[in-house]
């Protein structure tokens, strides 16, 4: 794994050309089940939809990019792809409304910390992200980003950390308001991958006492060699 | 709406042209974006997929059928449907890969007990079930159940009531193996609405203490003269 703050050069590839093809990503999805075909029109699984199109999407202009649940089987939790000949990028596809705010599961709170303990490049991970409208079941892609996790997280109230929380419980890492730069918000982004494990860990400690996977993380980062100060 | 421990006049009518349909069920999902057209093979959106084709199957068949989500607006958390001429009846879909154990989300573990304290009449909601099995593309329906809650819910080594938990955290209340009716398991499904109950609110206690749902769920019922012995 190539350890850069930077966006994975095959990621920057894939995102260059997306942005050209993005005036024409407009479509829909035909769902036939016996005598009855229809255009659907609910949102709950065009994140599923957008990201298997991804993949063929990107295998058309033959981009490097391995999905892990076809190599390695349907257990993997993450990446939802690999990126570079190497396979040394891990890259998410994220999806939300354009008519609302991003409010896509970045990665399951808990899960996540542990998971940085035990593979500390997750935090690298490149995140193509798109937002879509749909009109009836009309579907259009409205814009795309790519982005590192620093770059879309924040603050909130409750934690140093934005979070959903439901009856004093945290269960998802949840996305900042990144879509609108010119909006000023009471909670920017991160900006800084030292930052944003910051407010990651000191969310954790605040939450359960939790400071084992802090831990752990510090000793694998130093393990190998990466200093979160000068990145 | 109509207390009854059986299922809803209409739900039953429903269940069975289903079944009259059920050799027709083949079908899949096209998905259109830009140049990519994709039949596709991923399971995460099919549950979506399946619920709204049911809207759509039903009203060709001129049932009783209401969704909340767009005679109410978006943000109604259930039932699926309404069914019945006088919208009293709930009902819920529910999808499974016929390959593997029923493993839907019933609700949420903690949502479900206070919502049975505001709503007592959402033990009774009717589950349309169906497993599925998808083969590359190609879509299938398996087999359909009518159940109630009771009929799919069983105990776990964990806790009276079989739930997802998660490092400790109670997140989804999870389906028996109603499937199979000939293997013998060693949950049985509870089979009377008073025994899930008992063993949904025993859970809750066991888990943080929480009494006020079960009290407050037994206050709405006596107002509304169920006693769930005598069903």
């Amino acid at each position: 794994m190539v350890i850069t703050k930077d966006n994975h050069l095959e990621s920057k590839k894939i995102f260059k050309q997306l942005i050209v093809d993005l005036p024409t990503l407009a479509g829909g999805t035909q769902f036939n089940l016996g005598e009855i075909s229809l255009q659907i029109e609910g949102k709950d699984g065009l994140g599923g939809l957008i990201e298997e199109w991804f993949g063929v999407w990107a295998n058309s202009y033959r981009f490097n990019i391995y999905n892990p649940k076809i190599a390695e089987g349907a257990s993997q939790e993450f990446p939802d792809y690999y990126v570079g000949s190497s396979r040394d990028g891990y890259l998410e596809i994220k999806t939300f409304d354009a008519d609302a705010s991003p409010n896509f599961d970045i990665a399951n709170f808990e899960s996540y910390c542990e998971s940085l303990a035990d593979n500390p490049f997750r935090l690298f991970s490149d995140y193509i992200i798109f937002s879509y409208k749909l009109n009836g079941s009309k579907l259009k892609i409205n814009e795309i980003w790519l982005k590192k996790i620093w770059e879309i997280t924040c603050p909130s109230a409750a934690y140093p950390l934005k979070t959903q929380n439901k009856r004093g419980i945290i269960y998802n890492i949840r996305p900042a308001s990144f879509h609108s730069p010119k909006k000023v918000s009471r909670f920017p982004v991160f900006n800084s991958p030292i930052k944003f494990i910051n407010a990651l860990y000191s969310t954790q400690q605040q939450y359960n006492q939790n400071t084992t996977d802090k831990i752990n993380f510090q000793k694998k980062l130093s393990q190998n060699n990466i200093d979160l100060n000068k990145l």
